[in-house]
């Protein structure tokens, strides 16, 4: 095929549109369909009225090959999607045994033997179409094959979705259109800022081979590489990737943080496991937030021993054994008390590596009048320390605890190659 | 007006298409909005293509008075948007010297003293758009008013979208269209099944003032039920809302677990600070997610003393006291661990209430064998504590935490007001 298999991905619902529910689903489709080389052309976003939602069908049919609906499923009247589906294709709405079967079982389980007649709408399936069973939810996908274009409509919950993408749709996708899995690397860069990135690898980037391309992601203070390979034979495409990734080394030396992975937690782990390092974390400002990002990875349990979020000055005196004496005369956000809390933290966990934080996340300040958007964190490596300030004013809460933390992490991988 | 304003968004990137980036800014842009009675009729994500951005354009313009497209702003050559909005709209790009130097001092600050040429580009202005200043990045917005109707160009990055909406594009929204905030009243209603629910309360749903509009939310197992209130005067609306929530009181009684907010954590915010109440975490199988959550809230200092994440069974024992026979006895999975977690958290940290999980996150197995999806979590307030069980292997590993950690919030505003 010359040209990449196209989707288009459709979110339905009213929710997504008044900015309540963050759709997820979109990103997640997506991810899932790259990883096969189908390209996702556009996204709609769009609200629960069948007009529109026709009126999306009509428009992404002249778009892509794979049409992906999420959303507009449920049992309750604002849910029109079926209703608009019925419409556009001219095929009727048919009661399903099976499906209702299926869904008295999934109801009955959760202890719901009584079927509400609101739930009999779910097992509605619409004339010709493939079910993909839900095993999830109450809503199954269903499969339109028009014109040998495919229509998959699925339901919005994300914990539906993704299995129903991941088991199902993937693999009927993959065998239909005989496409392979793609290869990508993403390549880290830290200390240089885009503009000038770009123009030290211009050349580099002007001579890849047609078979890779490039793109850029910044990502806080680290700019992601990701190069995508596809076109030839695997063997050839690994090949030429580890050429090129060869030649962004000699171009940019220590700069490159990672050649492999994509997430900063996903590079802790490879360096950590490789070193048999292990890690600890005493999180003020952060809150744990640098803790639930490392445990966000399967099989950290064998590097990350644990970590304390000690919110209170009390808190960092009693578990991190930091002297009240230090907080009272530098404040407990300062150098000073960082250093003692990752030291603390070190010896309560016997880890090799510790880390710490504390700062004013705001948007008010502490009783100390720090400023809002200051913090030290300290990452400690042996007998090692290293503190550091950052000032983040411009950072909303969450923001400023997200950014903190990544830029914590991306430190420890710093300092653990240096060291 | 009879009519709402009514805006659309763009959302410009190839990486948002990719699944790699996943978009925020529009769930940000679209409640922002909202709060002053602006409703978003559709998103679309595109790429980084000339002519989508333009045909994009055309189409929303059709359907919309405000339309805010955000990224593509950046000085390498993937970012196209300017050039579409030049052709699209027929003005010319011009070199502007005032954005230059604002560029150049924002470069400077930062220690970027050369001015690469790439840069130059961000200085380059529509002709006739009106310049929003971006403090927080290179690429300022643009603001063309084009036979009434208002188009705004942002930069992608979002600590730059956020200040740029909040502070310059809202007002300028708000005084232009003669805009007020609107009112919304959000009811968390847990143990009815939403068919359930919509069943109960169709009546009342019926009867509803048509000032007042109704969504269903389900977010885990709570159902956020969505009332917003527009069309009269302020006070009038607060009547309503009052009343209609009155009647949806005596309807599901004790079903209802808030009145006011959104998020289960400042849910639990309002709860600890109006009964003087403090509380702390001790995670396993969550790593941490708890401690973000009630740290996610400005203000939560006031009840929340720490917590720790023991990710080793010996951690457990060193740390919370967790008596190590225990854990061989029953596993580190177990009702009785995570009771012992709780109790040894409560001591530790001094406070009224704790809480504690342990489980398996998966997609691994445990060291003993447990169940991936299995988790026990506990919920100590003075004396008393109960224990919970959950199965949730469709999950995955991120899901499956979150989950958790709301669930665990959950049952702790349960039990309180229980209490």
């Amino acid at each position: 095929m010359s040209r990449p298999v196209q989707a288009v991905i459709i979110c339905i619902g009213d929710e997504l549109l008044s900015g309540n529910t963050l759709d997820t689903n979109s990103h997640y489709i997506a991810n899932e369909l790259r990883g096969i080389g189908i390209e996702t052309k556009q996204i709609y976003t769009i609200s629960d009225e069948a007009e529109i939602i026709e009126k999306t069908l009509k428009e992404s049919l002249s778009l892509a090959d794979i049409i992906i609906s999420t959303g507009g499923l449920g049992p309750t009247k604002d849910d029109k999607t079926l209703e608009a589906y019925s419409r556009f294709f001219n095929r009727k709405l048919v009661f399903n045994d099976e499906v209702f079967a299926q869904l008295k079982i999934f109801l009955e389980k959760r202890g719901r033997a009584e079927i509400l007649d609101l739930n009999r709408n779910q097992a509605m399936v619409l004339e010709g179409a493939e079910v993909l069973k839900n095993e999830h939810g109450t809503a199954p996908c269903q499969l339109i094959d028009d014109n040998d274009k495919l229509i998959f409509c699925l339901p919005g919950v994300p914990f539906e979705v993704k299995p129903l993408i991941k088991e199902k749709i993937i693999p009927l996708l993959k065998s239909r259109f005989g496409l392979h899995s793609i290869l990508t690397a993403v390549v880290s860069v830290v200390g240089i800022p885009e503009s000038a990135l770009s123009h030290k690898i211009e050349d580099w980037e002007t001579h890849l081979p047609k078979s890779l391309s490039l793109s850029y992601l910044p990502v806080g203070n680290r700019i992601k590489l990701r190069i995508t390979a596809k076109g030839s034979t695997e063997i050839e495409l690994q090949k030429q990737l580890k050429i090129e990734i060869q030649k962004l080394k000699s171009l940019l030396g220590t700069s490159i943080i990672s050649e492999a992975n994509d997430r900063i937690q996903d590079i802790v782990k490879d360096l950590l496991i490789s070193r048999k390092m292990t890690i600890s974390t005493a999180e003020s400002c952060t809150g744990g937030a640098i803790s639930k990002l490392l445990t966000s990875v399967s099989g950290s349990s064998a590097y990350f021993a644990g970590g304390v979020c000690t919110y209170s000055p009390e808190m960092k005196a009693k578990i991190l054994g930091v002297a009240p004496s230090i907080i009272e005369k530098h404040t407990v956000v300062s150098a000073e008390v960082s250093q003692a809390m990752a030291k603390g933290c070190q010896q309560l966990f016997g880890t090799d590596i510790s880390v710490s934080t504390t700062g004013v996340a705001g948007p008010n300040t502490d009783q100390y009048n720090n400023s809002i958007g200051l913090v030290y964190y300290s990452v400690r490596i042996g007998e090692k320390e290293s503190t550091h300030k950052l000032f983040l004013p411009h950072l909303e809460r969450e923001d400023f605890i997200n950014f903190v933390s990544e830029k914590v992490l991306q430190t420890v991988v710093e300092e653990v190659l240096k060291s």
